[in-house]
């Protein structure tokens, strides 16, 4: 057979890890704390089917539904997307600069498509979500690492390693970040976006979580705080309406905005209509704000049993993060214990059947890196099964202690 | 801002074409023969609201159309095109070697993203799809074209090219062709599938308007006599159910079928949940014979009608092609007619109105290759506007000869 593309060389490694992360989360004899799925219960089949329903009657919105449409997107949804979810958070936005894509990790490739040569520098946090890492090791880009704390990225580090390396792009979730839960502070926001203007980068502000925060207060995302078009904002509806309807949106100024419709165009023409005449009809109907808050309280009650089940179960020297919002925890053991290691026996233990994601994964570094870290998703879990599966999963980490 | 990525200036052009092409296309005043769209009457909105409505009652199927699905497809849809589109055209696949895509085109993409290094070079019909041609360019590749005849691409000329030029595929849309309507003959797909394995090149079949014939006898895909795993099959649902679902599959042997997973995950996760759900439905509960006779009824009488008035209207001298399926026909004017300024007046004169596609985009030889050339859509078109429209351009076109 013919050579395989360079491309597929470069993802080889990442592509490797997001089979195995993905591949043991389906046994649903396990407790999963494994992948970021919404809770079932966060999904609004009823709504969707009385939408379908009702616009389908209509003879126009049901060829709106099935025809071809815009590579653009519908111009309802993207009419949402300004009004109900960018104004809000201090961001003046045209439909125009609005591009819906096929979930937000659409975006992330076509950001890519427009802008990474191979050879070209990608800096990202440490750790990172690996499966934005196999889309920039398929474009060929060389990943670098920047620090993170408590409060995100290191604007420090970030400047320096700018400086060093001459990256085309820095890959930044500002908010509940995947997998730790962390949040970039204010002052780092504003920082990053002015780096981004400063040295001539562009700044990939991805930010899926952003819109299930539960606690603490609103933060305005980086793109807020750009001048000079060099902050790009993708973002997704997967968290907030539906992750299988695969519907996501970039906002972006209007040079790269108008290349973004010819990468689109020339991945699959559009993204799919009906999904979307459901989704923008799931807002103009005023559903939101009352589904948000049912999902806000349903997860803001798993963090809590999560939070409080690591502490109770967990050895001492285990540190946590407490996410004000998103999906997950990360956390950091003890006395050496491998996390890859303790996924085999938690998985396969017929009296702990429980998964997680291993920390090593998320670190581009390699090394050993986050090895003794877990992200933890209690997303999709129920408080009760949270509560026996963090006990199961505390005890046989404390049992490895011993 | 920082540059844009190399593969952007090369899809430069072609990207121009595409959004001329389908800007004018608008326009409600206008008789459209332009655009490629299925017709109104083809759409199934009445079954989709039923199944819709039955599936989002029963929980399972409800959480199935809206939560994360696999990378490679809903299992159901991909046992549909195994046992409803791939067996009775004689080729026997298993479902492991489907992968759904969002669309036809996303088809051609992914296989792109597995084998085009730039300036590998790709043999494409002549004349070809104008939107795939962007997308090879988006990837670097050079087009280079080979002869068609009426029984589609010329297979000595193939060898040729193949031996001349060393290309890593050969792009064929070998039923009802895009843009001449063209079908390419028996021998010839036998032809095509050996100088794949022969020569070790891909053959890339796209072959989305072969489910819609409604004249003449069925023929083989080239996939079914593809021996090596050189032959990958792309095809799509949106002539067959719905264009605006953004579904389609490609057919690949073991190597590249688990290949082709690992770019769908870095593209966009996998295709859209629930118009995957309804599809599936459409053809488990028995809907699609129906259907498809009642759109082959339609299709058929409107070929019916465009060839006669191509054949009474336009002037002597006009070739043209007799589709025995599909959505269009392809046009040869004489007297040096130019169909770009054709296309100017014949939109923009209020006592004409009627839209085409100049033949010129679809040669990537330039040179004004095709310049005399039209594609003439008449899926879209009731009978009675074919009639209307047609007549106004014939007579256009010999007011200009005069």
């Amino acid at each position: 057979m013919p050579h395989f593309a360079q491309r597929m060389k470069t993802m080889e490694k990442s592509a490797q890890i997001i089979r195995n992360l993905f591949g043991a989360m389906n046994d649903p004899n396990l407790i999963s704390f494994g992948g970021g799925a919404p809770a079932r219960e966060a999904l609004p089949i009823d709504i969707v089917r009385e939408i379908v329903n009702d616009v389908m009657r209509v003879d126009k919105r049901g060829v709106e539904g099935l025809q071809y449409g815009s590579v653009k997107g519908l111009p309802d949804l993207r009419e949402v997307v300004v009004s109900e979810l960018l104004a809000p958070k201090g961001i003046e936005a045209k439909a125009d600069n609005i591009l819906i894509t096929s979930g937000g990790l659409e975006g992330i490739n076509l950001l890519c498509q427009l802008f990474i040569d191979p050879g070209d520098v990608i800096l990202v946090e440490s750790p990172t979500f690996v499966h934005c890492v196999e889309i920039f090791e398929m474009f060929q880009a060389k990943c670098i690492s920047v620090a993170m704390d408590d409060d995100g990225m290191v604007a420090e580090d970030l400047e320096e390693k700018i400086r060093k390396h001459n990256p085309k792009m820095v890959y930044v979730i500002p908010t509940f970040h995947n997998p730790t839960g962390r949040t970039l502070s204010l002052e780092r926001r504003k920082r990053i976006a002015e780096l981004g203007s400063e040295y001539d980068v562009l700044i990939l502000e991805d930010d899926p979580y952003r819109d299930i925060r539960y606690s603490g207060s609103e933060l305005k995302p980086i793109k807020a705080f750009d001048r000079t078009g060099h902050t790009v904002l993708a973002n997704s509806f997967s968290k907030i309406f539906s992750p299988g309807s695969r519907l996501g949106y970039v906002l972006a100024d209007d040079a790269v905005s108008s290349k973004l419709c010819d990468a689109k165009s020339a991945t699959n023409s559009h993204t799919s209509m009906l999904p979307q005449v459901i989704c923008a009809e799931f807002f103009k109907r005023g559903y939101y704000p009352a589904h948000h808050r049912m999902i806000c309280d349903l997860y803001r009650e798993r963090r809590d049993t999560m939070i409080d089940c690591i502490d109770r179960f967990f050895p001492e020297g285990t540190k946590r993060t407490f996410p004000d919002g998103g999906l997950f925890t990360w956390a950091e053991l003890p006395g050496g214990i491998d996390t890859t290691e303790l996924l085999v026996e938690s998985t396969g233990n017929p009296a702990v059947k429980v998964a997680f994601v291993a920390g090593e994964g998320f670190f581009i570094e390699g090394g050993g890196m986050g090895r003794n870290c877990m992200r933890l998703s209690f997303g999709a879990v129920s408080p009760e099964k949270i509560r026996i599966g963090a006990e199961r999963l505390g005890n046989l980490i404390r049992s490895r202690l011993k």
